[in-house]
């Protein structure tokens, strides 16, 4: 089978590098064209990047010349890497020439005629892009607090009912890109707020497990307080999560569901897919980010400490890789689900 | 006016250490005996004592040879950082030979006739030392959480009534002794268990903000779910704190309420005690322990980020210095208090 | 006695924010105006600045309106807290216009009409101003490093003589400014590279301990070889020294030299200055940059763990502060000395 | 064929955690049995261990019950992982019982009769073994430091002679082993002390470089002076070197060197050899610990920054990784070689 070629916007962040290293092995795509900003257009790759990967910039990759994102750009398929702000008027601009846009980006999430998939969850969401009026079509992933967090929240309200959550984040410096959040603000401390993130996983969470009715997702009527904490962590995100179940379970029917739980990319054996998209630890003190992030090449949430709570039902602790599952990876398994679902590329 | 000798039990200690630089100046108290293990029995204290201060030993206190706990003390006042279960025995039998007891470890806090006191909130609970058998006395600080978080529920419990609250903990290395954490653990990393601290946290406020009943607490009837964390961070800990109120307050008075709080030891001026024992930030992104947690020499609770919460009534941010107020600080404001109140030292 | 009004320039900086902690509470100067990059002028200095130091801002500070590099100013002597090429032709403009500054920048330092001083070391290098062509006046500190380094090889090379010198610096982040280092690069992770660092300690010191010699310095022949590392450490920069001397001193002899070395700020009692400028430590593991960057105020080094070496003479391990000793307090050490010395201000 | 069965001494520890990992899929060993001090004997691995790795115990190593060092062992090869002082007598009776043992401890290394071996190097050493009195035999790899930098001396003596180096080391905490540095220590901080190792560096290299003349090591004429640091990162030794030659090379016939330096792991193909040991970067500021020590599964070494020395020829950076390549790995190529070159098992 031919690769289908692909474009990475915002080539050279955090975020793209991501993409760079997920998709250089991937048996369906292959990277033909970078993009950057303007500064970066005309050099090749390997001059451009601040490369902070730990393993080297695949030989291919090095010499790509690096495109603008006033260019056009070939590849019917596009990964966007942008930052939040800018993404927005690029990725539109692409879609109304016709290429298909999985964006990581935050600006048209929300959008109603944009799918905003976790495709274990709400792949027939993807039935919205027939709403979008460009020649192309833009399909999202969620923030990567709420990309974790669904994934545990999903099979537990579809069986149980959840009637409201809180949760307390504890986020990794990597989800704040390159160069983000400086070393003398966060070494040996903790920073109490980050911009725009509780707004973001009060309100998406809703949209993903929410329904299609018609044209338009009715939103799933659970109520989310989040609190977020920046800590001197490198990759990995952990939650502090309570939950109160309209039915409350019993602790092993929680587990099993969270155990057996599988979607689409599972049953069709998508190839950034888990074998399962989350992982149920008995272990007392896990899961932590240096340990667990990682687990099945980034791309599961592993749960632990799941015990009763005084006020609400249950309360745990959830870990996950906030720049696999929660970005890169996440557009990357939306397109592959986006593809197998028989969706066209142009 | 002549200083008073005290002894410092477990003085080689994490918290020992920290008892000898907040007494070596104190305008009350002069150490006049250190008592640590056996195995150091006989040394001088700067031969026996692993120093892990940024301040040197105090030039008076390096050639104090260090006595057993086998030894009897002259001392009439005793501080105890003794280690949880080695604690319990050593103060009573100190407490049978009539020394008075201001103790830091857990093993007495619970027992029906010792007071848990933070001078601030429940002075009156000194009156349970009559109800003890000992020709000496034992008093207790609370657990390093308990009292920072009491020291906010207080003042809002006893004006709006607090039905419920939950707390996630992000707490510092420092709170685990020394040695303490490995290192391999905890750089880069968060730890999502500390035994047995959720279980004092959910049950120690109670019996603070009780009310003495002739010669018993009536615990106050708060419901409290804590999840705790440890984080690479030194000193301060942080908590992500939510409050369910009897009587939902607007945020101002709140907040009035927090920032003009003060007790016994701010209206009898007390050595140690800061001016307000609560401060409450307006700064975007503070509290952080980093920064906050030593305010006013380590003795306030600083509290930020407060605002609705679509769960409980208000989310907010508390940090405060663990090993000072939160452990040998308030066990010399606890001392400071019970002589300011004319209670005897034999 | 009337305090001398001063003005920072670069007072929104890292530099700059030592020099209010340093300066705010200083019995000769008062902090009169505050000058930063034009996109802070107008501003009240806390809406401008991000505060990055435990302590808060000195209340006195607060509210003092932020002028620009354009404008004029009132106060006879400014402190230079500006980055490496802006400060170069604004400190010259402030000098034209009659200004005595002190500066921290490393524009001017090599100028051979400019004094690069360590007050116990060269304070007879302010003569150097006299050739200076402006109304004002040009003084200038070294890098924070060769400032430490200095402070160490004066007193042996006096007495000894030192052929030349082999140091690795581990270098905390404090001394990239602010926003920094990110943490992305740093946290658990060593940076082999510091941009112009070895370059500076290569060659400042020969300046520093060299010889005025009429109207020009004739530098110290001490060949140096240094190696400069980025640290996961806040403050405090420790250093791997090796030296061989000219004649080479017992051990005793060495340590004694270090101990007893005083010079100008000490006899003349200059209120930044501490008592001996180097300490010299006998615990094994000792110093640490966390535990003793910070003694005396932060205006002293510390040399541990001098042993023989196979094949250097002696080797060893120094730390200073790099942000107080390195940088700001320097400053402020040179012009309380200038003004001891009879130095005018116009 | 089939496979050889191990046993591994220490198996709980850090390094036997390592052996754990890197045996488990080993082509030409299987791991039969685990040995660990005398309070997990009888227990299942997985009960009995710590487990401190990011990827999780292979699953059958799980349920291996532990024997004590007073068993006897089946496996006719034993890779030991003991901590030093224990780890001597015990090695000496195994070895009297016919084991062939791969030790990575220190306690034999500079016996005579012990080859000290790192195969690129000095695989004519195992001749050593023929002056054993034991039935079995000891094989030692040497200290991590050692090792790494050993693998970049080698090439250069052998090319241009070396008369003497320098070499500051930044260790990682992996190196103390488990629980190792408390965090309280080494958080945002540097120690300038390691017990015993400026020692071990600057004694087993000039072994391990050293002539077989008849029964006897004839040690190269190395002069090494080293200095020794630990530092807040968790895998992966960084060190500052420069080298004195006895006949100064060229930059580039230096890095030639390097680079295009293979021994008998590559020439033979063992399974954990790497296709070259040493590899040379040219990019500014790398090597660092986080990115470049797991290259090429750990077991080479980057140099980096090679430049002049105005005291030395040439000063560089070296980083490798100290648990792989410079312990646990380095035991398991000794072992292959030893195999590879027909040396018996019993």
């Amino acid at each position: 089978m031919n690769k289908i070629p692909v474009a990475i916007l915002g080539a050279t962040g955090a975020v793209g590098q991501k993409f760079i290293l997920l998709l250089s092995n991937h048996p369906q795509f292959v990277i033909h064209e970078l993009v950057a900003s303007e500064k970066n257009e005309g050099k090749r790759y390997q001059d451009a990047v601040h490369w902070i990967q730990s393993t080297d910039i695949p030989p291919q990759i090095c010499n790509i010349i690096i495109k603008s994102t006033d260019d056009s750009l070939h590849s019917p398929l596009l990964f966007s890497g942008l930052s939040s702000n800018i993404a927005g008027p690029i990725e539109t601009k692409y879609a109304q020439s016709g290429h298909i846009i999985m964006s990581n980006a935050q600006d048209h999430r929300m959008d109603d005629t944009v799918p905003l998939i976790i495709p274990e969850i709400n792949h027939e969401h993807f039935e919205l892009i027939h709403t979008q009026p460009y020649r192309g079509k833009i399909i999202t992933n969620s923030n990567c607090v709420t990309m974790l967090l669904s994934l545990v929240l999903a099979p537990l309200h579809t069986k149980f009912g959840i009637d409201h959550i809180a949760v307390t984040t504890m986020q990794a410096v990597s989800g704040a890109g390159y160069p983000g959040v400086p070393s003398f603000d966060i070494m040996g401390n903790i920073l109490p707020y980050i911009p725009m993130e509780e707004e973001k996983i009060e309100s998406e969470p809703q949209k993903i497990l929410g329904t299609l009715k018609g044209k338009k997702i009715s939103p799933a009527p659970i109520n989310i307080s989040a609190q977020c904490y920046r800590t001197a962590v490198r990759d990995g995100h952990t939650f502090s999560l309570a939950i109160k179940f309209k039915n409350k379970p019993k602790q092993n029917e929680l587990e099993n569901t969270l155990t057996t739980f599988i979607g689409y990319p599972q049953i069709h054996s998508l190839y950034s897919a888990p074998s399962h998209p989350v992982h149920v630890s008995h272990t007392q003190s896990r899961p932590q980010p240096l340990l667990d992030a990682s687990k099945d090449r980034g791309m599961v949430v592993t749960v632990g400490r799941i015990r009763s709570c005084t006020i609400f039902d249950y309360k745990m602790t959830v870990v996950g890789h906030n720049t696999i599952r929660g970005a890169a990876g996440a557009s990357i398994l939306n397109a592959e689900c986006y593809l197998d679902l028989g969706y066209p590329l142009s």
